[in-house]
């Protein structure tokens, strides 16, 4: 059954499973003990962390072991903000972090500091410039990811890296999506990253910070971890983590070239056998495993109930598929269409045959799912009519109040428009998304005296 | 090898180590995802969280999984004291609590938050009279542990779990040290534990909330566990945990009668084997398998070397044996030596033979300690000759001041004094202590102009 979901978690590494066998046995002590069962278990402890601090490119001083990447991006904002204290309040993020670093965004407003999104453009990616400009005297730390973990776009690091340091700023990078791939580049202060991303074992996140950054732990802390990450260490899963680190980077350049291809192969065949695909994300400065697409006309979940049965286990960042209704802040940053969403992460490993599985059985599964809800044929767009027309799409759910638009816009002349009353918050989204596909003029919404807000289309071809 | 510190942890349980692997295969995927991968680690999750919560007396929808029984307590008094901050800011605890419910009460006392602690009686337990008096009006919550873990002795949970419903007050019980030997009382209003202490996996804590407990998670969270522990769950490792709570549990009452008549053992034949030792804590309201006695005029850091070059692993609560050069706590709270201080806690299996052969090289190990340290000989009292003497012990650490003292005492006539100067911790609690046990009189101790301070005993006897 292939599993295209590498991004969500990768299967565990064979060297993973070894070391973990390995440690159950020899690490399963307390390393803060004298006796010989400690001693070996610090041994250990030590050895992962030379291993993983080597991989990350940083002294093993510098690297603490967390529960989880998210932990590590928990703890890492905390103390970073809570360091420069004196220097201001202010946390500067891009708009496609994680939802863990918006997490500890949240966490910092609720408590009275001051969060600034510096957006992107429609790759996903910040621009440095942009990034530079939001970093003002007060600001106490920049969050960037290494690359996105929804739609595989690489951030332009370096270049963040130095207009942070041009202002004095440290930057956190949340490097869970590729430090299985390669190390960050240089010139950030505080690193995250997540052992299961890479096809470690869950239960373990790096938390790198570079010596001289001010860094002040919040929290009950203990002696463990230089006091940055309180608790028992998961010793067997850390030693697997550091293990397995090691193994992938050994083999990611000859896996991310093979990768690479198929996924531009995704790339190319999406959109040529399967009509209304927008494919996303850069598709150049990308991550080598993962391709982001989304179907006009489709709701995202139960495109994944049909994948599913057809043996491929993918995710989305469509609204239906999260368990608040709104599309992934991802795609909203973006601007792109977030229907029918479907994310595809190759694991290490993947095969051609695979691949090609997938791409035959795409077509047939969106045309069905389409079928199903009634959207309009491909490019069918029928004579005129009256000058405006209302669709009440209220109380509907993505897709529908796009399928109803695409529906009815052939009845309206060149000129004319289409009012889509929605309240699903899908459709702020999708709604412009599907004009700027269609090349129809998307006028604006507003809210409307029935609920919901008014979608304003006009026709224009 | 016989490892007798199953307190710090316990060596992983042969059901463990099957579930644990096991679950590397069907449980690596994320559980919030809707393929079958997803589906199934959902399943695993939703299957531990029911046997967890059964061994644990509450519903599975109480419960959560944590990285550690450090980060449950750490989560549970946080989570807890927020949701009754209305009510007030005073966190009562007693005075032997483990060091994460310490930590917690720091961290509390750090954001302005009040901490009270109850004291405990000679064998460490709490007077649950004296715990009711320190509950008031601005009470948020209250913390026992179920039984210490660096004496084992079992804390009247019942009784204090009554004071603290009277007085509207919930208590969060640490039942880090017994829960795989049984449920704790009834009557806790929020409860922690920690897998493998129990013979788990490392990397897994519980935290149950009791509905209706007011309870508002602190720091960023995410939608995982209820929103009250964020990160990808550590399900291998979780699905062990539970297996094994599980299996520890069906031999726990067979268990417990073996290990308690080895401990009996240790209590009755370590002061017949060795002179000048103190076995401290409740030897019947007790944990079965935990014994720990302080032996004069022995430094813990040596004893525990040499112990474990005969082969055994055990802890210390001596100064010596902690970064921080201070007696445990729970020792101090007590009043009672810490100097020599063993602590052995026998794992689950732990063969009678290794036992006696403990109890055989013990004395000869303290006996050689003593030796080299140039320890008086037991109940040696020499001849009188001065009123008074001064011994200076600045700049010495344990156990030579209380050496140094009992060298001496013999030399002052019966009335006289001896003013001993230390600028080490552990002699505060350790040379009351010694007079204790040696029925000499400790007039007390006051800051010294040499430094330190001075402390001044009457020889009685």
């Amino acid at each position: 059954m292939p599993y295209f979901d590498a991004a969500s978690t990768a299967p565990l590494h064979p060297v993973a499973r070894q070391a973990l066998l390995a440690a159950l046995d020899e690490g399963w002590a307390d390393p803060a003990r004298l006796y010989r069962e400690g001693r070996r278990a610090r041994l250990l402890l030590d050895a992962a962390r030379e291993a993983a601090a080597e991989a990350v490119g940083c002294r093993p001083d510098e690297l603490v072991f967390t529960p989880s990447g998210t932990r590590a991006v928990h703890a890492g904002v905390s103390g970073a903000l809570a360091g420069r204290r004196r220097v201001g309040d202010r946390l500067v993020v891009s708009a496609v972090e994680h939802s863990s670093v918006l997490h500890a965004g949240e966490a910092h407003t609720a408590a009275g500091g001051t969060v600034a999104e510096v957006p992107v453009d429609r790759s996903g990616a910040v621009d440095p410039e942009r990034f530079a400009a939001a970093l003002d005297a007060r600001t106490a730390l920049a969050c960037l990811q290494s690359a996105n973990h929804e739609v595989g776009t690489e951030q332009p690091v370096a270049e963040v890296a130095d207009a942070c340091r041009a202002a004095g700023v440290p930057l956190l990078v949340d490097a869970a999506q590729s430090l299985g791939w390669g190390p960050v580049p240089e010139g950030w202060s505080l690193l995250a990253a997540s052992a299961h991303k890479w096809g470690g074992p869950s239960g373990v996140g790096l938390l790198a910070v570079r010596k001289g950054v001010r860094f002040a732990p919040q929290g009950p802390g203990d002696e463990r971890e230089s006091g940055r990450a309180p608790g028992f260490e998961n010793l067997p899963a850390i030693v697997a983590a550091a293990a397995s680190l090691r193994a992938v980077r050994a083999e990611a350049a000859e896996e991310a070239a093979r990768l690479r291809a198929l996924v531009d192969r995704i790339r190319a065949r999406v959109p040529e056998l399967v009509p209304d695909v927008e494919v996303v994300g850069d598709p150049v400065r990308r991550l080598p495993h993962l391709v982001t697409f989304s179907c006009l006309y489709v709701d995202g979940e139960t495109l994944l109930h049909e994948l599913d049965r057809e043996g491929f286990s993918v995710s989305s960042g469509s609204s239906c598929t999260s368990s608040t209704l709104t599309p992934s802040h991802v795609l909203r940053a973006m601007g792109v269409l977030s229907e029918g969403n479907v994310r595809v992460s190759l694991p290490a490993g993947t095969a051609e045959e695979d691949v090609d599985r997938f791409l035959g059985v795409l077509p047939g599964v969106v045309a069905a799912v389409r079928e199903r809800l009634g959207a309009p044929r491909p490019s069918a767009v029928a004579g005129a009519a009256p000058d405006t027309l209302l669709v009440d799409a209220l109380g509907k759910r993505c897709p529908i109040p796009v399928i109803e638009l695409a529906r009815v816009i052939g009845d309206v002349p060149v000129g004319g428009t289409v009012t889509v009353l929605s309240d699903d918050e899908a459709a702020r989204l999708d709604i412009p998304a599907w004009c700027e596909m269609r090349g129809q003029e998307y006028v604006g919404g507003e809210p409307s005296p029935k609920g919901g807000t008014a979608y304003v289309v006009r026709r224009v071809a």
